[in-house]
């Protein structure tokens, strides 16, 4: 095992078993956060068994596994807990608030009554250029 | 056509093209939105072709081809805009603040010195009822 899957609370997680589970395959998991951190009654993360840091440096089938079991979990809400709507929220790389370094999706559950509002409040102040279409177009087609 | 493919603005904008398109695949779409609503320079929806109202009602294959999708956008952010990192953003279903009924990311991209948090300061106001876990995993083993 290299120093960053060592290093790795979710990789210590997910081979430890010392979590609220509410699915461990063979592809992909899905838990309860710690109390404190949870945003609503049933938020859940779900994040892949391989260890990629984010969105950014998955691979495919470690996307394609984990978004899977997102849906899944998000049918689970509506059954399970009356839920009528979800959030799915992911932050990925350095300046994006990522807490811990293992790709993971967190799943919230929402009712119209919840009193919350999850749509962020603030905008970047990062200046833009103008050209951003251009180059993010030019950048998408040259991989 | 059906009336909901008929009525729907994202199933519109791919048909007829008037977006600001990054992309525009036979099986996922990425484009601006409009700049009043644009969380910071080169915000980027990302969107299935088939018809989908969210994350609960999509196939495996609507879902995978946009997050895969969406991996991609991201990572021309790096490139392009410098971006160290993303955040990713859904709302699917009733009382989760979605706008638009047609599944979409919000792919934003994100600077350390960006000034912004786009994590939720607020939680839901949903009671608790102490067993979302066990109903929840119940529900996820029980299809």
């Amino acid at each position: 095992m290299d120093n960053a899957l060592v290093n790795c609370v979710f990789c210590g997680l997910l081979e430890s078993g010392s979590a609220t589970w509410l699915s461990r395959g063979p592809h992909a998991a899905a838990f309860l956060p710690l109390p404190a951190s949870a945003l609503a009654p049933g938020h859940t993360l779900v994040v892949p068994r391989e260890h990629c840091t984010g969105v950014l440096d998955a691979t495919d089938a470690a996307l394609h596994h984990t978004i899977s079991l997102v849906r899944r979990v998000g049918d689970a809400m509506t059954r399970a807990l009356g839920a009528t709507g979800v959030n799915v929220l992911n932050a990925s790389g350095p300046g994006s608030g990522q807490s811990v370094a293992h790709l993971h999706f967190h799943v919230v559950p929402r009712w119209p009554d919840d009193g919350t509002d999850l749509w962020p409040d603030r905008r970047s102040s990062h200046p833009a250029t103008g050209d951003e279409h251009q180059r993010l177009a030019r950048a998408l087609n040259n991989p």
